[in-house]
């Protein structure tokens, strides 16, 4: 297949993420279809008109014959399972996922020597819901989608999944796996672990807070209200990235305390914090150009460009 | 005045809130003027149609000649300035205000001798936003207001400052000074320093970090894009049951992150932030009705209901 060319899409697991990315690739025209592992899902799929099925061997054997890209969309716990089973059925299928974290997902594709076809990917999207229902083939529209950039890469998946996540409307983030899972411990998982904080103390303080409660305990609690299964799989696989962001979110925290209980400010806290978010709101994701996938020095070119704030907007 | 007639409102300070404000009173009806101490908003406020001067001895004595309901509308640091001109040019008047603390205040008005005139509020709602530019007639609408309830309380100025919350499209949640302060420490000011911790560390782990926060980034920093010497004019009042509640969050964090270290999970504070947030969103704010302002253990029924949730509709 030339990488000009799209081709089969092959989903596995038809959850938020994955089931709208099955929509996602339908509307931009691949041949999609997928596995899910419960039946009720796979129903809800196909009242709307989507190829999905329980039969994982089927789909597989199915998505070697098409030289489908392979993408991974189970919660990580489930990932092992499905790989046991790929290296058996597809083992020559381009390979992504769209976990949330990626060190332990390419440990665990080392393991069963399906590294050469794998590229690891993650999508920055997603909602409070989950399930095929609350699917959305724009899901992806304006996302970062940060795609790995590991050593020993090759351009042709690479290029493939590439591809899949621009014609979804992502941006692309060119990432190291340990960098990818050190940076989302900072801006997906620390989010996550504040905002349930948040939302336990207010609720101690009873009706008369949750009451009194307006927009910046609405916005700071919104993740909060995320199924509780969900927020532990997307943060629990990153627990050593995430152990050190909280000793340093707590030191940040005490020091504040400290400071406010013996000067009576919160000066250098809030400065400091109104820097990050202004940061952030000047962020300009410039675009990559010029580098070409497989030649010269291309992985690390693009690695440097990912850490420098810069996406890649077209193959 | 009867309480049933709308009568005068001198807003003191017309930045986002009070400015908010002034614009919403005359919108409804009532005769409304103010104060600002910057030449330039008062300016931008008579550009727009708006009765303000910066001569506040001028609009005080305007004030006491028409019984305007006072509105102190400063930040902390200047409200013992105000209260001095009031108790001497406009000591009859009904008081209120809408600072984000209400015991300090009501501590200040007692310094001057004002007490039986007045009644504590704090509108929940602003913007990231300040000054004039910012201010929205609509701000108010279906936000809770804070009213106090304090004992001595006068049912005249009382009825008046509900009357002009309602009138504004507010609820009002009844509450006394102190359970005021330790509501807000949880549900506004908390999430203020959460916000800025997390908005810190987001910005520690560079443009790769930044570059790939999404929608959990982007909500649990909101507020703190707000100017930062309006945070601490906002938080920095209440330190001291800020500091009980940062003692609570940094309890809640440790254990969190040591039971990650060591077990490997996060199961517990995913489940109490979770119940916390389904909390907030199924609140009520049930009505109260059937109270008479001045007859009987009124404060005591009030301040009842505002624990349990119950706001005031209609006089």
């Amino acid at each position: 297949m030339s990488i000009d060319e799209r081709g089969a899409v092959c989903v596995l697991g038809t959850g938020l993420i994955g089931g709208s990315l099955l929509r996602a690739a339908a509307a931009a025209g691949y041949v999609a279809f997928g596995y899910n592992r419960s039946e009720s899902g796979v129903s809800a799929a196909r009242r709307d008109g989507f190829d999905v099925s329980d039969d994982l061997s089927a789909v597989l054997i199915r998505a070697a014959g098409v030289d489908a890209l392979l993408v991974i969309a189970v919660p990580m716990p489930a990932v092992d399972y499905l790989l046991a089973d790929i290296a058996t059925l597809a083992p020559g299928c381009p390979l992504t996922d769209v976990v949330s974290v990626k060190g332990p997902v390419l440990d665990a594709v080392r393991k069963h020597g399906l590294e050469a076809r794998y590229v690891g990917g993650h999508p920055m999207t997603g909602t409070a819901e989950s399930g095929w229902a609350a699917t959305d083939a724009g899901l992806f529209a304006d996302a970062v989608w940060a795609v790995g950039v590991d050593e020993g890469t090759q351009a042709e998946p690479w290029s493939r999944v590439v591809r899949l996540a621009l014609d979804c409307g992502s941006l692309v983030v060119p990432v190291l796996a340990e960098e990818h899972d050190q940076a989302v411990a900072r801006i997906s998982h620390l989010p996550h672990v504040l905002a349930e904080t948040l939302a336990a103390a207010g609720a101690a303080g009873g009706k008369l807070a949750l009451g009194l409660a307006a927009g910046s305990f609405r916005d700071g609690t919104r993740v909060a209200g995320t199924a509780p299964d969900l927020v532990r799989a997307i943060c629990e696989p990153n627990a050593a990235a995430l152990g050190r962001v909280l000793d340093e979110a707590i030191e940040t925290l005490v020091t504040a305390r400290d400071r406010l209980r013996v000067n009576g400010d919160l000066r250098e806290l809030v400065e400091v914090g109104y820097r990050g978010r202004t940061a952030y709101d000047d962020r300009t994701h410039w675009e990559i150009t010029g580098i070409t996938p497989g030649t010269g020095d291309w992985l690390g070119e693009l690695h440097r460009a990912g850490q420098d704030g810069g996406v890649l907007r077209a193959l």
